[in-house]
């Protein structure tokens, strides 16, 4: 069923060598869909750190890509042309021209992981979205382009009246992803404490859904000044600034110091950074929880750990990553609740043409930008408005 | 409340200088008892690896001791002497002469985690047996000695008639942390893939209980042949025999093999081996759990480990260690109720009089013996029948 | 795709009025299958206490259905047709010509007990096999037939080589049922005790999984006397007869006498009786789970129950039905995994041709039977042997 | 150890007769505290529901007390004595002249539901205030009077210097419980709908911890007026009003009404009426949970369930009463970070001294005072102010 009328070619920005400025290429619409596919119209595209990684080569896996690619993993559509039994999203809700949603990856639906464990992000025969050659059909398979191809088992959720645009694009990584290791770390009960390495995307989302969660102390470690400053919009009842803390060993004793000695209950992962791990399992109590998101594997990843540690301490240390449908909902639902106590606008400042993408990658990797939006459909004029 | 007649000093083999043997000497029996205190026969003292850790000075805080000591934390007593508000157990069972018991190291009952956690295991104020210098009263607070004194705060609870005393003893260090850790991981279910890495006591105990539990494979690694024919015997499904596969690398293929090329659901670190947590985590799931247990904490002690791996597995790691009067009472319900169908005599081979405890140490450090009984009131001809 | 030779019509025993003999009937084998749909051949179809309030009119929501009706649920087919896209099981498994599978009633996978919850037995737009009309196409829709359409949306697995096909179709309802009850509740503890109330063919496979699972006492209640000597193979380290003990009172005082004069940790009630609910709550110990999977719900059903008695013992109670097909495997799994140490074969003795439908059910309601086994290809003279 | 100048008797409010104005009688002051115990000063002590029904006689139990007896279990002691070995609170915090303390009910500390389960409050040998003669010594176990005397066995608490007094008392008993509740049903999660029945204070309290835990909506039941509207200044996204609704099938429809037709998440049941249990039934979301509180238990107070109603909605149902120190700790944590967000001072708005208890009991029987505060140590003229 075709819903609007849709040009036979689309814009993308491309990936054809890793570090070098993306390309603006016209790639073909399918005019097929398999059923279960949709065509959407991306409205919006945010930047990820993945795709920072992608682009620069780092990422696991990339360099074993086939290269071109569209980066963009992290968007909202609105429906443009629906495959055979898509009538409706992942939820029964019927989807109609012009509905904005958001899609997952797209795992196998037939594996132990998405059957058997209900956690279908350790699908190991997942097709993603930005590691999919854009040199074949169905040729659109990543945000950075006018229009997207929506692979047949991606989950997909329509999103909330209420929840703008770029806030739904930014949900459909970073906030599912956040709200996936929430779930996973189980309860927060009032009383706890908890630390959030990190003041990026996530590391923000984390100290808004922490807050909200009712934990009795939110400290979040981060820089630079303007986002511990949202941290502190967001709920974080204390910040430890690494420009005040330079160091690990500083930091440890400053949310110590914090806590009145002791360590925190829960610590949540989501810098990234080389040595935040061996520092978060610093800064947990005894008996505490860690939640390691912010990391990536590969060779020479290495960090020193002391088993015994974890032993003698009777730590629960857990990993999480990516999001499955139910936290693209979830997610989107805290967004619509909680819109009012928390401007997650702060977020996504910024709009960009899609002939501006490598600067928006340029201008979030020296941190001038937090959360980059790609309006493909919009002009320059349009978006500096 | 004396019951029976109780001599004026106790016999007791004691640590003097780290690796030198053990001196025999009489220290006197406290008359006095504090209020909850104990005074107990000992029947039988088990040795359990820190024991020997603490022989050789390579325990965690074992150099910072104030000698001599009185090693030996894994017993089973029978009451003599019964303090003023101590004539129940913990579980409200009487305490008459004679009754056979098994009771803890002495957690606070004040802090965090003995009150709110329910973790009395990672209490700060422990008083251990083992630990504390018996050149001051109450003297006796070890298991290799003719008594013992029980601290008030010392959990203590009846040992089943149907449980021998030899297998109490076992249960006392042993197999309550292996019980503990089996608590902490969560359910085990009949679908699921257990690997023990660790054929000594705790991996064997770990053995027989995964295999009560029902899981549909239990595959114990260790060595040598004997103990791992005990494994056998207590329902390891499939044996790795670091025989046949000395690298870690040979251990983990082997394991995967087993598996179709899959790790395990669960694995369960009970060795102590300075690479067994790399290995371990080489051998589990995506998705899956770790339990961490037999390693011991302290400087010097890393190993690499890359975090980027738990994220993307989505691993979770525990840790855990010792136990609380719950999961003694728990271990001892675990012997009485599978007495039957495992034979853990055979972890319990050989008995020894207190004159031989250096032999038993050494024997036992050169896997001549798997737990060495200390039965302190035997002479060495009766302990050779 | 067809695979063999498939005739153009397939008998049936088919339901036209309540309480009256099944009719067979020659209905039309569906030639065109929807995408993800399959052909099967029935090898056995094991009849269910549902098929029995089927046919009786009993079961709620039978009486509006528009009859005639194939009835049975509980089935094992081997493949004969695939739909486009079937290719595989439900996890991945490829699926060829002769392949017995198990497969589900069809939840939607679109709303939000499918896709949230992760409990597809809540669905409200399931399509049941026995509860659809075979007057129209697909036709074949129940199991008491030679042939049965699988739903595009019934999940599917492969039957292990080791068990045996009767065994197999028992497992389609009557166990995973209980396997789901058993997820439910929680863990069972080996320090724990259980009340399995029936022994009918959920109570028995109840009764295998608790000793399956280490429970410490496993007592079994129930009638008539053969079935209670499958609950002592199966397990149960105690029995009571329902002839020793007819009121609810004394099987109350029986439970507790059995048990020092406590409840059970864990009550499961699988026998369906109207007075069960109220007897199990007499059987709790406070504190205690009650997992309620008999019962049927209905107009007049009530039964009083006091709600401060919940309050107050701080009881747990749940309900749990059906099941969905992550329940199935691990049911299978379980089969596999314990078939040297429990003969299912005991509660699937008889074997019955299509035209003895009705004498099944009759036998089956006389309790001469516990769960006949209809094989529609067969012969009198085959079944006989 | 006599901490300041104590004198040798204490007036007391005293029940002789079930439903006759109470006396004021002078009672002796212990002078010797057994170890473990100690000697307030009653600040405040709160009335709650289950004072009232004490003083008519309809509360479980009351009939058979022995008479007199002093009311009174939800209180703050600030204390002047302290017994050998209680120089601490139950968390290890040092307790001087003059600290405020919140104490438990004294469970015995041996059972197994005290050791084995940690759930104190199923403890078959608890010592309960206000149950207690105070014809006997130590006379003083009650609110009611000028002095308490704090069971060895009772469980203790510093109150944190942010919570004042009234508060403080309203925790340890309303809110201990509504905590309590809310650690056994689980996890709320902030896409959770949840229906609060009542708005006593119990309700009113679950209202502002549902809130503050993030719940989607926060439906609250009950009457009148002014309650409701300290339930939406606590959080209540949504009332019902019994005067709007009389009946339960209106207030059923009303909920449902609120959520698009279908049930809350999680119920809770505060309200303590007759018909509350199966109203609340009717309003949970299939596979829901049911938290039953406010029932009171006894011959006669049964009402009609479906069991197959639990069955084929895959309900979990639970009951909780009381609590224990954990959740005294926990919910006082609750109130010294929220403080600014609920004000609490609005449950307790009237003092009383102790020769109006009647009158406190006769007001809050009327509904005219919601938590009545009497204040031991003053004269009519000081609450008055």
């Amino acid at each position: 069923m075709s819903i609007e009328t849709v040009p036979k070619t689309s814009r993308a920005a491309v990936l054809t060598a890793h570090g070098e400025p993306l390309e603006i290429r016209e790639l073909p619409i399918p005019t097929e869909l398999e059923p279960g596919a949709l065509l959407v119209k991306i409205e919006a595209a945010t930047v990820c750190g993945s795709d920072l990684h992608l682009w620069d080569g780092s990422l696991a896996g990339s360099q074993a890509l086939s290269l071109p690619v569209i980066p963009g993993h992290e968007m909202v559509g609105s429906v443009v042309r629906i495959g055979e039994g898509a009538e409706r999203d992942t939820f029964g809700q019927p989807l109609r021209a012009g509905d904005r949603i958001c899609f997952t990856h797209a795992s196998c639906n037939q594996c132990e992981h998405c059957r058997l464990d209900n956690q279908p992000t350790l699908c190991a025969n997942r097709q993603y979205y930005m590691f999919t050659s854009c040199a074949e059909a169905p040729y659109l398979v990543g945000g950075f382009a006018e229009y997207c191809y929506v692979f047949p088992n991606s989950g997909r959720v329509k999103v909330p009246d209420e929840v703008p645009t770029e806030w739904a694009s930014a949900a459909s990584c970073a906030l599912r992803t956040v709200v996936h290791s929430f779930d996973r770390i189980g309860r927060l009960n009032p009383w706890e404490t908890v630390v959030i390495q990190g003041s990026g995307p996530l590391g923000l989302f984390a100290t808004a859904l922490a807050d909200h969660l009712g934990a009795e102390r939110v400290i979040t470690i981060g820089a630079p000044e303007d986002r511990l400053k949202i941290a502190t919009s967001f709920g974080a009842t204390d910040i430890v600034s690494i420009a005040d803390a330079p160091e690990p060993r500083d930091r440890i004793d400053a949310v110590r110091g914090l806590l009145g000695g002791r360590g925190a209950d829960v610590v949540f992962e989501f810098s990234g950074a080389r040595t935040a791990f061996t520092e978060g399992l610093g800064m947990i109590k005894e008996g505490g929880r860690y939640m390691v998101t912010g990391q990536i594997d590969g060779p020479g990843k290495e960090v020193p750990v002391r088993p015994g540690f974890i032993t003698r301490q009777q730590l629960t240390i857990m990993g999480t990553w990516s999001g499955h449908i139910a936290e693209y909902r979830k997610a989107l639902q805290f967004m619509r609740n909680t819109r009012r106590r928390y401007d997650f606008g702060t977020l996504v400042p910024h709009r960009y043409p899609l002939e501006q993408a490598t600067e928006a990658l340029t201008r979030m990797r020296a941190q001038q930008d937090i959360k980059p939006v790609l309006v493909p459909h919009a002009t320059a004029a349009q978006v500096s408005t």
